[in-house]
């Protein structure tokens, strides 16, 4: 049986970008797991009730039910060891928790002031005013007013990716010779702004850009084909 | 017999301050390998010209030499796979290597704006105007100019922190349960600052600052019994 997984939509159902689903959908594909996705929005908080929390992804696995993409890949590692790894093990999977932080923090905190206002336009019609209200109350600015001057503030986006820049000089995947979950969590912030958004993020000279190239033929063209705005 | 290190050094040759060395001291430590540490300035370029570089560290294993820290660190998880472990296998190292230039973009580039100043007043003699001439030449303003303005400049340095910070959250270590060779890269910078500048980088009350009074205390006291300016 599939495992099946609540994944953001927006009003248009086919169009997912949550960067934590597609962590989780990326994750689920690389161990070679059939997923059914249902598409789920923001104020949709009664369907994942039986999680115990809020937010997706959420995925269930049989009788079990696992939520938030760290804990899933975390789970999917554990409970199919003998297909691919994503982490390789305990230090690869703490050196991988860094990765996520890094993108948590400065990737999407970095591209989420530039297709904010983006993302609402795409949104069904309740999850309109609790997105706004949500996210003006937590920067405390209008979505219009963040998303301002967004080509001025590019050059020092792209400078913020000095560190996987560099790294992808010296390796071709965060996986070192071939992709692993640390390339999932960044790559899921590219598909989330690919997907929501139609603002160029990357040089295309980018190193980044050539990795990213890399990483939407992956898995079939998963990222590839996935449905943009 | 001790493996030999060339290790970066200041007018007076128990200050030692270079974050890269200090990684290649703290590997070779937790690795239980002694090391015999030789004095060297950024000017003594013939006296390391048998590693076919110019930079520090360089160790030299019986008939092996190895320079650079990283490569040391690959090094001595390859040649000694018995003793504790640096990387924990390859997606370990792959993933590390992110944290490596994490550390030398963000964090060591948001440190040498706010202490350089600091470092040449602790070089000797004729690494006074190396360091001068080839820094400012890379920056194209004075080392003054460069250091100025600190205090107004460690709430953004406090705040590229980030990642690290939310991962201290949720591990007590970059290598999770114990430190790794990512713990060494990141404090080696935290280190570099401490032993050539009094300026103080972190807010007691920050988390990052508990994790460096941890990273003191290993390996017997490596980091705190170190010679600080």
């Amino acid at each position: 049986m599939a495992i099946l997984m609540h994944d953001l939509a927006g009003a248009d159902p086919s169009l997912r970008f949550s960067p934590f689903c597609w962590r989780a959908k990326l994750a689920l594909a690389h161990k070679g797991l059939a997923v059914e996705t249902i598409p789920w929005r923001f104020t949709d908080k009664a369907v994942i009730a039986f999680s115990g929390q809020k937010r997706v992804p959420v995925i269930r696995d049989g009788e079990t039910v696992v939520a938030d993409s760290w804990a899933i890949a975390e789970y999917l590692d554990r409970h199919y060891p003998d297909r691919p790894s994503l982490f390789g093990g305990e230090l690869g999977r703490a050196h991988a928790r860094f990765i996520a932080t890094w993108a948590d923090t400065t990737l999407n905190g970095g591209i989420v002031s530039l297709i904010i206002k983006d993302i609402w336009d795409i949104l069904d019609g309740s999850d309109k005013p609790f997105f706004r209200d949500t996210r003006q109350s937590q920067f405390g600015r209008t979505l219009e007013a963040i998303q301002a001057g967004r080509e001025e503030r590019l050059a020092a986006f792209r400078a913020s990716l000095a560190p996987l820049r560099l790294l992808l000089q010296k390796q071709d995947w965060l996986g070192g010779a071939a992709p692993s979950y640390a390339d999932f969590i960044v790559f899921g912030s590219f598909l989330w702004a690919r997907c929501a958004s139609r603002f160029e993020l990357l040089d295309p000279a980018d190193g980044v850009a050539a990795w990213r190239e890399r990483m939407l033929d992956l898995l079939d063209g998963l990222g590839r084909n996935a449905r943009t705005v």
